[in-house]
This record gives structure tokens, sequence and C-alpha cells, in this order.
């Protein structure tokens, strides 16, 4: 059903949805814009669209799906100019990383019958690194893609159709999908992906002190210290959005690790040790 | 040169240190000693001990070279009661975590003319499971082997003999090896070793109570939550020791943490977080 893609933004996420939209059969057409132009031929060299377009307008009114696969302002952004150009015969998609106030934006200006639809996604998948030079097929296999589609949407036929057709695309991918409300959404990834970022970040820049001056004391960390600070290398520009878009959340979850790791420093010779242990070897036992 | 070795304790190290001497051409005697018998004859079967001893102290006096790979109370235990029963003939070296108190104690021990030798070493390898069915011939390939030598040691020429030729069996086996003062080292490791293993610990422990009612809400995390969480099913049992023997420069550590996630935490929206993205980046470049 879905024939004509446009994928704005060709980092890492819009290339691997365009490489594993093709994986998957799809066999319609899918065209490419991104700030950097560079970046949008090498994602057609490698596949993942068929045209680079230098008028992100026009390649959406072309389209019938638009994915929007930039930075979370940025994406706001799209959203305003957008709307009032698009039609039913439209769904514009997203993969940020927040969703409160995306979703906020698109039960504002989408999901009429007179207007585009807009479905909020975020595939949880990514690597440390972006750009369209690290797109992967299989990015998505194995991983969750959440959406927090809204309940008072009024769509036309037309892109009630479109919806559940990206859906099955997602999907075909590999993904598997969940539907939560917005707030939880942004609730849960506090815990589960914001939290660990900002841990690894803090940690990495805590060492890069400690002991940066004498990279050969890093060795000495092995392989539990690469694991515990790969994400350090993660580019501040994608989390900048982030940390705005759901401060609250990540407060909340900051100040709740800074309490245990308080908790755990003032008992490492009681008992309690042993109970943090148990509780800790209990979450990676399902 | 050493022909005789007695592994004490065939858990994950002992296993994978007499699997790892055997991969490196060593073809002398290999006694393993355990505390379950159980596990002793795994690692017997496993090809990494020739022979199961029921007597540790017997174990220790027919061999040369006797390697403590038990839990750094237990090496203590073991040093004492090995110093009085052994001779310059003999090389005791461990492998525990931690290395002030151990070093003191060889210090106070061994490593007199008329005494057994004692070397304290701490091979950066390891697993977050233990037991002998993981013993692996190549966990130390491209690890690195910290030894806390004692500078006033005064060997008989056998013993020192027994110590350059352990020093070139553990470089056999692929580590490099770095010379650390004992103070030094335990500060160090409660860097790049002892701190991320106590964060995983307090990050996993906290969100066990947070989702972990919900487990399919753990999928929602990805690679990154899996990361920053393998650390969590470290035994107790192991950390317990640690905590111990280094409790004040772990306390630092922890300390340095809860104020760096704080300091992070108050500047989610300030240009401050951009800093702390661009130290932990360096921290990931080298």
């Amino acid at each position: 059903m879905i024939e004509r893609i446009a994928i704005l933004g060709t980092g890492l996420l819009g290339t691997s949805v365009g490489l594993a939209l093709r994986a998957a059969g799809y066999r319609g057409s899918i065209s490419g814009w991104n700030r950097s132009a560079e970046h949008a031929q090498l994602a057609r060299q490698m596949g993942a669209v068929d045209s680079v377009v230098a008028d992100a307008m026009e390649a959406a009114r072309s389209a019938q799906l638009i994915l929007l696969a930039v930075p979370i302002y940025a994406t706001l952004d799209f959203m305003e100019k957008l709307a009032p150009i698009l039609s039913p015969a439209h769904l514009v998609t997203d993969v940020g990383s927040t969703k409160r106030v995306i979703s906020e934006t698109g039960a504002r200006l989408f999901n009429t019958p007179e207007r585009a639809a807009f479905l909020p996604g975020h595939p949880m998948a990514g690597k440390e690194r972006g750009g369209a030079e690290l797109g992967d097929a299989n990015l998505f296999r194995g991983a969750v893609w959440l959406f927090t589609d809204d309940p008072n949407a009024k769509r036309s036929p037309q892109s009630a159709a479109l919806v559940e057709s990206w859906r099955e695309l997602v999907g075909a991918m590999g993904s598997k999908t969940i539907d939560l409300d917005p707030a939880r959404h942004d609730e849960l990834v506090a815990w589960v992906s914001h939290l660990p970022q900002f841990t690894a970040t803090a940690l990495s820049s805590l060492l890069e002190g400690e002991v940066g001056a004498a990279p050969e004391l890093k060795d000495v960390g092995g392989r539990a210290l690469r694991e515990m600070t790969r994400l350090g290398a993660s580019p501040f520009s994608m989390w900048r959005d982030i940390a705005y878009t759901n401060t609250e959340a990540v407060e909340r979850a900051l100040m709740a690790l800074e309490q245990r790791l308080a908790y755990l420093r003032e008992n490492l010779r009681t008992p309690v040790l042993r109970d943090e242990f148990e509780q800790a070897n209990k979450f990676r036992k399902d």
C-alpha cells in the first residue's frame, strides 16, 4: 500500500531504515534529504535511498510516508512546516527519543480527517556514533519499536490505512512494536535508556580527569571498563534535545541513582551490600 | 625452569590459568585443589590440571609455583598456612583484586632468603560469572597482568629465578605485565575496575525495583541497557572481599561519581552538559 517514501535525515537511523526496508522486500520508491547533501549521496550509494532531493518540502509532498529521522527539535520544526502543505494522503512519522513533546505537537497539527496523519515512533536501536556510513539493514532486527499514538486521532480512512501499512513495514524490518502512552514512554526511557547514557557520560568524563592523562591505565580496566564507558562516545548533538525534552524524568532517575550509589557507599562493609548485589543479580536473571 | 605448579582454587581464573599455560606450551605438571572437589574434577576433565588433590598443603609442598586463585580472605588464610611449611624452593603468587593487604601480608610472611617467595599478582581479566565451566585458555590474551612486588624482598637466588620464570609464563599466556606500588594499584583499580562494577550493581539494583516487575520493558533498553547492567550479574562472594580490603578508595570513587551525576543533573539545560559530553568523548578517543 505504501509505495512512495521520503526519508528526511539520512544519518544512522534514516539510512538504516532505507536499507532495512529494501532488505524486507519493500519495492516502492525512497527519496532522501539531508542537511548535508554529502551524507545523502552516501546513503544513495549504499542503496538506502533511490534519489537525493534538495527540497525536503517537495520530497514530502511527493511521498505517501514521510519519515523524520532528525534530532528532536528539527523534527518539531519539520512538523510545523509540513502540516500546512500535506493532505490526508500523507502519513508523517518520526524516530525521536522522547515522545511527549512530539506527540503533543502531532495532536495539535495532524490527525484530523482533513489533515495528514502523524504517528509518533521510536525505534530502540542505535549506535554510539551516528552517520550514514554506519547504516545497517539489520539495525532494527530484534529491537523494540515504540509507538505513542494519539487515541483521539480522527483520521481519514486513507491515512488510517497508511498507519497500518507503516506498522506492517516496521514489523517486516524485524522489530517488535509496543504501544505506550507518551508520558509513560518518556518516564520509561528515562530509566532504561537515558539514565544508562548519562551514567556512562558522567563515568567517562570523571575517569578522563582521573586517568585520561595516562592512557595505558585505561587498558588496566579491561572489558568491564570499555563496556561501562562505550556510551561515553555518544554525541552531545543528539542528547541535548533529549535532556531538554525529558528533563524532569531524567532528573528523577539521576537523583535516584545518586542516592543508590550513596547507599551502597555507606554500606561497603555491612550486609546491605549483599542485598544490593542480590537485587542486581535478579535484574540480570530474566 | 618451573616444572611443578599447584593451582589452589579451580574457579574461573584458576581453570583459565591451567588452560592458558597448556596453550602456551607449558609441559610441567599442574595439580589442582578446590574447596568443592566437583569443580576440581571439572577442571581436570577440561585439561586445566592433570590431577586433583584433596590436601592443598601437600600439593603446595610438592610444587615449585603455588597459584592462589581464591577470594582475597581465602588467599590471606592460605598465606598464613603456607608460609611456615614452604622453603626458598617455592614461589607463591595470587590473583587477588586488591593488593595492599595481600602485599603487606606477603612482606611479613615471605621474601627473606630463608623463606618462600611471594609475588602479588592481579590479572585484569574475568567474566561476570565464575566457575570452572567458563574456564578459557584465551582469557588473559591481550589483558594486563599487574604485579605489586615488594622492592625490599630479599630472596634466595632459587626463588628469585622462580619469580622471573613465572613472569615469563604470564607473558606466554598473552598478558602484558605492569608493575605498580600496592597502594597505587588499589587506588587505580578503585577507579577503573571497582567503580564500574559498583556503578553497574547500583544501576541494576535500582532498575530491578523500577522495571523488574515488567520484564518486557527491559527489552526496550536494548543493547545500551544490557551493556551497562551486564556486570550486575557479578557475584557478591567475590566483591565482598574487595569492598572490605579497598573500602576508602572505593568510597572516594563512588562519592566522586555521585557528585558528577548531581552536576550533570543540575545542568541538563545548560552549556555544562556539552562540556561533560565532550570530556566523555575524549575518554573514548585514545
